[in-house]
């Protein structure tokens, strides 16, 4: 249907092929997208467009854990009273979000901008590798938490950064893997049932 | 959750924000488009941006029919094969892309820009009432098709619409209302039901 439709406006029909680029978002809702932009007030429509842009332009990568940030260090990094000598290895920023969000974690972070993945061609150095090595020989860090995807490419990274890793004098650590509290056993894969199994922990009530 | 997660980034949380405004977009969606659009090449945010604020800011309403135009009439008004002597009022120029779409209407359009709707503010001067009475004034017009929503609004809207043309020599038709095609009768609402009784039509075979 979207081919053969016709827009009334070249500029309405760029916009349209913008929006629907975005993950998700199919060419219908981004016809609603863009005609919901043409209904609001110009300011409104820069504060969106200029949102983007200095989100784009502006926003740098903290020097030490390149996560995100306004500043060439980032807050959770600059913070003295977290835990400097453990240090959280995740994929995306998103990641260091949702630990934060769990309030659990008082550690720092290292963003590794991905996975090694050759399919998608992500090779070790397209990634935050070299610079984890770096931070760790420069001494201080005590123990590394790899929080990564359980998929080859997360296991594979995982592999990879032990190896590089093996020199120093850290402890390297994986999060928990296990059944999901509040899950019921029967609808648990075999693969989490049968490592929460290996990986028990003494019961405390 | 939204509102305790805390963003690594004024700039992220900004643009976060922003995303947000759209219409069916959540946090969570939103936070996921502002990565994606932090992971893009800079060439492509600036597209995207420009894309929006061109189409708010150089867009044309045509001076006829009232629907967005890149020239100032569009391109449904300049064409001389269809039959400028039947309008079709809708409320917005989605209708018009979808009755464009259907291939099966060879006249031309009048925006309305929405529906009378005293709850939310909308008056009959804030619509383009006005232009369309003066456009039949003006003579020219044999017909005109009202396909407005059969709401309060809608029908309100058909009504004032039929008051102000009562005093020329047009006629007011309006889009057939009845079962879809390919509906079961079984689960069409009552009041269709009975306008599609009442309206019904010859049958051809």
């Amino acid at each position: 249907m979207s081919d053969i439709q016709s827009y009334p406006s070249f500029l309405l029909e760029n916009a349209v092929n913008q929006f629907a680029k975005l993950p998700g978002i199919g060419r219908k809702t981004a016809l609603r997208l863009a005609l919901h932009m043409l209904k609001q007030e110009k300011n409104d429509v820069d504060a969106f467009a200029q949102s983007i842009l200095l989100l784009k332009n502006e926003v740098k990568y903290c020097k030490i854990c390149k996560n995100i940030s306004d500043n060439d260090v980032c807050q959770i990094c600059s913070d003295v009273t977290r835990d400097s000598g453990l240090v959280c290895v995740v994929e995306t920023i998103k990641e260091v979000m949702l630990i934060e969000h769990t309030g659990q974690y008082k550690g720092l972070y290292h963003v590794l901008g991905g996975v090694i993945s050759p399919m998608d061609g992500i090779r070790p150095n397209d990634l935050e590798i070299d610079s984890l090595v770096k931070r760790v020989s420069e001494g201080g860090v005590r123990e590394i938490v790899l929080a990564l995807s359980t998929t080859m490419e997360g296991d594979t990274t995982a592999y990879y950064i032990s190896k590089k890793l093996s020199e120093f004098d850290v402890t390297l650590t994986t999060i928990a893997r296990g059944i999901a509290v509040g899950d019921e056993l029967q609808y648990a894969d075999e693969l989490t049932l049968g490592r929460s199994i290996v990986n028990r922990v003494p019961y405390k009530n």
